[in-house]
């Protein structure tokens, strides 16, 4: 009954989602509170007081039949509007809402841009370790996703290594920054790297290749750490941006894309996408979001509890003999792990803390914390991590160094 | 830049919307009370309050990171077990929470469905007068609609043309009833022998042939006319369903899927399709929604305002010499057009009457009329109708019988 191209991806079906249903089913046996789920990003710090005010206000102000009707495929006016202004004036840009594309989340905004986009055998390349719903979402239209493995030293993007993989056949390039697992964030320089490494590849080869900047992470920077905005670097950028970690609101499916006229076609890529939208079954980004996000479109949930998150985490992660790089955004640790990573995780779960496999972002040998959960369950599940720690002389080997 | 699936689509972009994009702007212009617009399926008749109400109390009542935050793909368990029970007790059903995917509004849920189960080249049949889109959704995933002529009589099925039709090629069957556009309900003696062909010719090509009944309007049914639950009648029925229409929410994206345990596969097509829902991007229906059907699962949109309308613009147009068969559901009218429908269509825009072409619903030679909207607009346009009757000679032909 089942066609083809699904079965391998119910047979491999997502290690982050798998472990989520675990975790679910040991929060029965055991008690929520005595278990440790790092797996899945969905944010523990609650949404911004003014975005359940604003659905109080919506419902109470807003004409019923508008708030929750039909739309242009692209979203509501007002939305969009909302979304440039707001661009332009924190990143200096000069966005119209012709420009904005409402989505289903990130997630949809992605297979928007890679309906719109891809044709059989086109290439996506994408910087180990990475989000590995990206080939699904590229399989889904017959690309090939194509992975530049990952300078492991300090998780930055190997640009000698992304050069070479460059082919006619490069069609599109994600970046994901701050980035998912690592918690790396890109510096101007080197996003003015990747776009030089792009125009010069475009002259030379006479093709067009799209930079996808997927941004789910962008508000949640530490240590005042910049995250530059991606188009002006380079004209054929897409954004992809999803209010899920910014605003708290991952099960609400709300997002945008933004399609700058600096790009090649821009118009005709403004027109199909919001076909695309329609097409894929999406139609529109959920109406009353889109109501929220006129009212909340420059607020932000608590970043310090994340900060305080990491802090602690990564600390004692240290302390106990951990390896691990200090992330400057997002809310993930990526771990070295002391063993083959999914056997490592296999065994933290007999101590009811669950990771995800650095195998499930193409770099094993690492595992992903994802810290954005409440401070008091990283309290709790510390000597968990201490006991995983001595039972693989992490904490020996940190003292002998 | 465009993908070559693509193009076309941009290039003969729903006609629906176009007409709902024009009459945006020509209600600009003339003021929105002196524009007619007929064209989008989009509800006039607010949510019922019980709605609104859910949303406040859910808001105040309920955690703000649960409501808003991440649950399986297939969508919250309660959520699912509400609309599991309420269909079991209108029905006599007998469906637990595991056979309810919860999904980004029906034409997300077909989506789902066709990635779940079509291979390339597979067949999709569908009864015309239909909603086109069908014919996208198949295409994404490389499927290919096969049109059943229709019966123009009575718009009933044409079984005989629908048997011809059924090759070892054919994967699905998509029935729409109460259907868009011409508003006829399926008897259970339809559905019976539409089960009996399909069982037949799955015995006889040793197939497995699914049938996908698209309920939008299942609710939205006059005169107490049954609209028979497609489950109990044949094995391989997968339900598409969405609260656009029963709650007047098109805009917010919610519906489900029903994937009976009947089902040959069954286990395998819930797993598989919470996958697809996954990779599509939708990842799970918008959960603010989603909690709203637990409270209101049973609630309904004051069906008497439509059928109201119904009556005053069947009959007015009766009257004027419009030949067309009284609906029994939805909230179209599906009018014969005096002469080829697109140029009908584009003279009724003179009058600024907004109506869409039947060759959008490809079944050229009539028009369709949306009437879920205020019957103020309804009363207002009837000096425009009983004009363009007049102007085609209907008026006449009529008082000439």
């Amino acid at each position: 009954m089942i066609a083809d191209k699904m079965r391998p991806l119910v047979e491999n079906n997502s290690a982050i989602r798998a472990m989520f249903e675990e975790g679910k089913k040991m929060a029965a046996v055991y008690g929520r509170e005595n278990v440790y789920d790092f797996s899945l990003g969905n944010p523990n710090v609650p949404a911004p007081p003014a975005v359940n005010q604003a659905i109080l206000d919506i419902i109470r102000e807003e004409e019923t039949t508008f708030v929750h009707g039909y739309m242009s495929n692209a979203g509501f006016e007002d939305t969009r509007d909302a979304v440039a202004q707001s661009l332009n004036r924190r990143f200096g840009t000069h966005f119209r809402l012709e420009n904005i594309l409402m989505t289903v989340g990130a997630a949809s905004g992605m297979n928007v841009i890679f309906k719109t986009i891809l044709d059989p055998g086109d290439e996506v390349l994408v910087f180990a370790p990475y989000f590995m719903e990206y080939g699904s979402y590229v399989r889904n239209y017959d690309g090939v996703l194509v992975a530049v493995p990952p300078d492991t030293s300090s998780f930055q993007p190997d640009l000698k290594e992304f050069e070479k993989r460059i082919t006619p056949k490069t069609k599109a390039v994600i970046i994901n920054t701050p980035n998912n697992p690592t918690g790396v964030v890109y510096s101007a320089e080197t996003l003015r790297e990747i776009a030089g490494i792009l125009k010069k590849k475009e002259a030379e080869l006479g093709t067009q290749i799209v930079l996808i900047s997927d941004e789910p992470y962008r508000e949640l920077a530490y240590d005042g750490v910049e995250v530059p905005y991606v188009t002006p670097f380079y004209h054929n950028t897409i954004v992809c941006y999803s209010y899920s970690k910014s605003l708290s609101l991952p099960g609400e499916r709300i997002g945008y894309l933004v399609i700058p006229d600096e790009m090649e076609d821009s118009s005709k890529v403004i027109a199909a996408a919001a076909v695309a939208n329609r097409v894929l079954g999406c139609v529109n980004a959920p109406s009353l979001m889109q109501r929220v996000i006129v009212r909340c479109v420059e607020s932000q949930v608590n970043l310090k509890a994340y900060d305080r998150n990491r802090e602690l985490l990564y600390n004692r992660l240290k302390e106990y003999g951990f390896d691990c790089i200090k992330p400057e955004g997002a809310f993930y640790l990526f771990v070295k792990s002391p063993v083959d990573d999914k056997a490592f995780c296999q065994s933290c779960k007999e101590h009811r803390v669950l990771l995800v496999p650095g195998s499930s972002f193409a770099c094993p040998g690492y595992v992903r914390i994802a810290y954005c959960v409440s401070y008091e369950q990283i309290e709790r599940s510390l000597p968990a991590f201490k006991k995983i720690a001595e039972e693989y002389g992490l904490t020996e080997k940190r003292e002998e160094v």
